[in-house]
């Protein structure tokens, strides 16, 4: 993989990782990157240094600017395969292009006192040598959702954080936005009456010839697998964080078009149900071949709560409905990148374990193979 | 069973059905009831004669106004265990005194020519009894959903009609109603674009302590069965109206509360999916146990198309979202039961099919027994 090459295309970019990963995992460090002025607009200097790991759509368009609105959290490093657009992040960003990486010099990040959390915002397939690789570089880890391909992948990760004496959190944003927490509050109050059944939609549409950079998403490898990992695991989170309990049971069924060449690796429909202790009951769905949807209702006794949507970026909308009508509850919106990048940042500054830790991770992973084995075996999986 | 009490309370109604249905089943014509002047309100005597047979609080409340609305039916007899109520409901709508009946004389109707249609609006324990009895006395018969206790009663009814030349039509009210005609007919001309999955969510409190007249929704010998037959099916029957297609495969998690006495004959919570031809998975939930929900979203790969309500009595409303918004179609209510009455007159006057004939019903009826039958095995049930 060079890095200095100046055609690497977005699809160069993924068709390398899926190509190479192996083999750039022992590669050394290489050349520093060009020396353009740096233009810092972080003058907090108190503020905890994250090294963002890809710099893909999301972490251009959402993740990156919220910076901006974090109280100890700044971008003090940049890792990509293409050095032009790390280079003009960097300077939109006030990065020091002598902390510009390329993934074959990233673990010279060990070096760099000016990074004190790795943000891996990779393909899934991706996560567990990054995270091994920061730990191993002495840096605590933010790792984007789905935690990895595998449970292996994920007990892989949490024990090298563990052995470095690191943090390790994944990016579960959700859990850090103000109408998901707002519900969860309320079913604890008991405001909805005693829980009875949640129901919750995730939709996409991926078009990786259209866009290339969605490609990474139909790739197994890379993706782990299709909406389930992806997308469906928002529906699975929020089941999760909604009930405040584990699932002890998973059924699952499976439509993916085998002729449509984006299913050729990757399921595109699958729904799956989970019951939990309490006898809740959750069904959830997961397409990636419908236009989007993002949505969960939680019904309880008296009263049901509704976020549609529930898991977008901004402009989430809560109804809550019993037997006298339905409501929409003023509650203000905030900035869930920003709140889950300080939350990563108070863990490491005070040493708490994240809210979201690789523990939190892990337990998806588990439940989505369970959802995969019930989806193949047509039964029931205990879990 | 007595006519002439005047203590029968709706409870004691129900409990009557439940208790002596196999005797009235026997019990032959009693004297004719009271005898105050008629004052008919319908002069169009080429209006064809429904007989409504039971009349609780959805006959009273909902159908029975919808008569005043439509071109080719008239209520011209009534049928009930409480002649106070039938007495004062024939006075209401023009019913001759001497076109009031029993449940005991229920078979005389027979001899009555005012009477085309028998509508039968009892708990779907009884619904097989009287279809047959109808049928042997000559008359049409048009019959609430669920079409009965299981499969058999529903060959039953068919064969009965059958017999006697008849015509059988199941109360399907979505499939008369504009918005849902709407759904249906967006779906069948592509504008969601290929239709990959459907969500259907119904549910309701049932309180048969605060409301006795809802007693026989939590007995099994009068329901059939719980949250499933009686509100579970609106889901179900959308999901095969929506695709134009019948489901091959079923699977089905339950949860009830054992220990609440509303669920000691009947279940609760039920969710169920649906595999269709095509691929569409449909996932349903039913549940008796939380505040009203009568919703459905069918998922197109272009748009997706929202009834929230979708299969209310009034006030339906239509979402419409795709990749540049959501938007809300304009589309006159109208009457469904009126509709639905009608659709029944002129298949009686014309010598047609109903759209919704017997074996609908017992499509139906088969899929909801697959679906327990899948709840209690953990498996998959093709059907």
């Amino acid at each position: 993989m060079s890095s200095s090459s100046s055609a690497d295309s977005r699809r160069q970019f993924l068709r390398q990782f899926g190509l190479t990963a192996a083999a750039t995992a022992v590669a050394g460090p290489t050349v520093a990157l060009a020396t353009s002025p740096s233009t810092m607009q972080y003058d907090d200097q108190k503020k905890l240094g994250f090294a963002i790991v890809g710099l893909g759509k999301f972490a251009q368009q959402q993740m990156m600017p919220a910076f901006k609105e974090c109280k100890h959290a700044r971008i003090t490093a940049l890792v990509s395969g293409s050095p032009d657009k790390a280079r003009k992040l960097a300077r939109e960003y006030g990065v020091e292009e002598k902390n510009i990486y390329s993934y074959d010099n990233f673990d010279s990040i060990k070096d760099n006192p000016a990074v004190d959390v790795v943000y891996i915002v990779l393909p899934p397939g991706l996560h567990a040598e990054y995270t091994i690789r920061a730990a191993k570089a002495g840096k605590h880890v933010l790792c984007e959702k789905p935690m990895a391909n595998s449970v292996a992948d994920c007990q892989k990760m949490i024990e090298a954080c563990e052995k470095a004496g690191k943090k390790l959190m994944i990016a579960y944003r959700a859990q850090f936005e103000p109408f998901n927490l707002d519900a969860i509050a309320r079913i604890k109050k008991g405001e909805l009456g005693k829980l009875r059944q949640i129901t919750a939609d995730h939709g996409r549409s991926v078009k990786p010839t259209e866009e290339p950079a969605e490609a990474w998403r139909v790739q197994k490898k890379l993706a782990g697998g299709g909406s389930l990992m992806d997308i469906g695991i928002y529906s699975l989170n929020a089941t999760r964080y909604l009930t405040g309990e584990e699932p002890v049971e998973v059924t699952a069924q499976e439509f993916s078009d085998k002729s449509d060449p984006r299913f050729k690796e990757v399921e595109d429909t699958i729904h799956f149900t989970l019951r939990f202790p309490s006898g809740v009951l959750a069904s959830c769905t997961s397409s990636y071949s419908i236009q989007e949807v993002k949505r969960f209702r939680a019904f309880g006794d008296k009263a049901w709560l509704d976020l549609d949507p529930a898991t977008d970026y901004y402009e989430h909308h809560m109804t809550i409905g019993d037997k006298d009508g339905k409501r929409q509850p003023k509650i203000k919106e905030g900035n869930q990148f920003a709140a889950e990048l300080d939350h990563m940042a108070e863990c490491v500054l005070q040493n708490k374990t994240p809210k979201t830790p690789g523990e939190e991770g892990l337990k998806d992973i588990r439940l989505v193979m369970a959802i995969y084995e019930a989806a193949r075996t047509g039964k029931r999986v205990k879990v």
